[in-house]
């Protein structure tokens, strides 16, 4: 399972209800962790992450998506941290996080963090899945992240098997993993006629702060889900593309062009803070099961069991 | 009125119900913060406070007491702030605030902020009152700060004054401020014979972090309210000694010994934020009326009627 925390959906400063942009993703133990604005930590306690963070990724660095990593750096080295951290960027921006991590350290001792700029393109390869930068458009350089899994082994048909006659047992295994296999009677069995085609493996795709653009619908295609800032409604459509933003009915073109299964808005603007339902409204007639990220909100994404073929209803 | 707001009660990381040690004062419209820990915007929009701040004074320069000034800072900014704003901080560590300003700041204009060192007896003087700087015993070079204001003039005693014979007008002001007036019918009265003795001005102390100190202590004589640091309890009074913080005990001890008229114990280690009972059973043997902070609670001083003496029961 794969289980996402939405810490915090405001844009540029809090308000009462919504802290700054921060999203915690847990895949099988591993807690990866998406912007971390000021106040992160606190909200990791609030909404149960847990601590026990590998990688964060930072989508740019404006203030208000990673002031909160100096304090969580401060409390878990307090906490007595021996495990290193390795913290993502764009291009460029490393000596900002540098800075930050080394702000008022001055005898305190702090474990191993290291910094890494990501050009657009390039991926992190972990156990299992890789998370994968690509460029959006903002006022600063900016990237947007997508979290793909491989394709898994297509589903097993033990009843199929039984009647061919497999036995039960390490042959099954290989079969699975796409090789033929000899049965003691001599015929050969192949890996088509007891598994089903590959599964496809998740993609989750946080766009981070940008104006829509192209490289965040080719990232989300067929997505499970598409994580879109929306941080103004159609009234501040200038007010957007003048900030480099998005407006709800933008993102949900990105979402629609993409097919991706799901979307999420977040990082309002505090102007929408308490009214995201102006925002679904508007980007709803594009893409009809859109959805508001609040603080708090957990989305889990299962494994899927369908093929890795995009929708039928694929367009452009 | 003085109203005082506790943003932040927990001490190093926060927890789910107390954030990062800040304190609002609130005198005659004028908002003043002690301390800015991570979250400290927020908190500001929680509990109503206004953003209106002209001086902070950080009482040292650990992470917990200051990561917030960088957002409220950039959030002022946003709104398009003019005014300057004045950090105060203990000598020797204007530099890490200078960085905390300019983390990541590239091109974003900003208004004016003017951080001073405070050397230990110096003092701030504002419209009706002072901030004094006392040097306290932490880790790091460490202030306490007494806000504190200058005595009135008495009550003037009108009745008294119609039996004397003395017009109501420019007389009654004359005589208020201390000077003799002379009659028409040539009689001299002197200010004694209708206006009472001066009346004293307010004294709040915040303590910061630190063991407990004869510096505190005497900031603190007949102060109308102590607000003291106390980390911890009595079980951990050498873990208290050997990180420079205060048990509440520690804590209750200064508040008697200097006389204050209200103790307020804050900045609790997280063992004890969900259980500030503990402290206060330990705390009030030595100091009856001892309270508790949490997050958001106000105490509103008044002006003081009483003459400028400290109270009668004084010790040592």
């Amino acid at each position: 399972m794969i289980r996402i925390t939405f810490l915090g959906t405001s844009a540029a400063a809090p308000t009462v209800t919504r802290s700054l942009p921060a999203i915690a993703l847990k895949r099988e133990g591993v807690l990866t962790l998406f912007d971390c604005g000021e106040g992160t930590q606190r909200q990791m306690m609030r909404y149960g992450t847990g601590f026990d963070v590998s990688d964060v990724f930072f989508t740019h660095l404006h203030a208000d998506h990673f002031l909160g990593i100096i304090g969580f750096v401060r409390t878990l080295a307090m906490a007595e941290r021996a495990q290193p951290m390795n913290l993502y960027c764009p291009k460029g921006t490393a000596r900002i996080l540098e800075q930050a991590i080394r702000l008022g350290i001055l005898d305190d001792r702090i474990f191993p963090i290291e910094i890494h700029e990501l050009a657009p393109g390039s991926a992190v390869a972990r156990d299992g899945y890789e998370v994968r930068a690509f460029e959006v458009q903002h006022k600063r350089p900016a990237l947007g992240y997508a979290l793909v899994e491989p394709s898994r082994p297509g589903k097993f048909d033990v009843e199929r098997a039984a009647k061919l006659g497999i036995p039960s047992g390490p042959l099954f295994g290989q079969l699975q993993k796409g090789s033929a296999v000899t049965l003691e009677d001599g015929r050969t069995i192949l890996p088509s006629e007891v598994v089903g085609p590959p599964r496809r493996g998740r993609r989750i795709v946080i766009s981070g702060d940008t104006i829509p653009c192209e490289a965040t619908a080719e990232a989300s295609r067929s997505a499970d889900l598409l994580i879109h800032e929306a941080t103004f409604g159609d009234d501040d459509v200038v007010r957007a593309r003048q900030t480099f933003h998005s407006t709800a009915a933008q993102a949900a073109e990105i979402a629609r062009r993409a097919q991706a299964r799901r979307l999420v808005l977040t990082h309002f603007s505090n102007r929408y803070a308490n009214a995201p339902g102006i925002l679904l409204r508007q980007a709803r007639p594009i893409f009809p099961g859109v959805e508001a990220a609040r603080d708090g909100m957990t989305i889990d994404i299962p494994l899927p069991d369908e093929p890795e073929q995009p929708p039928k209803n694929a367009q452009d």
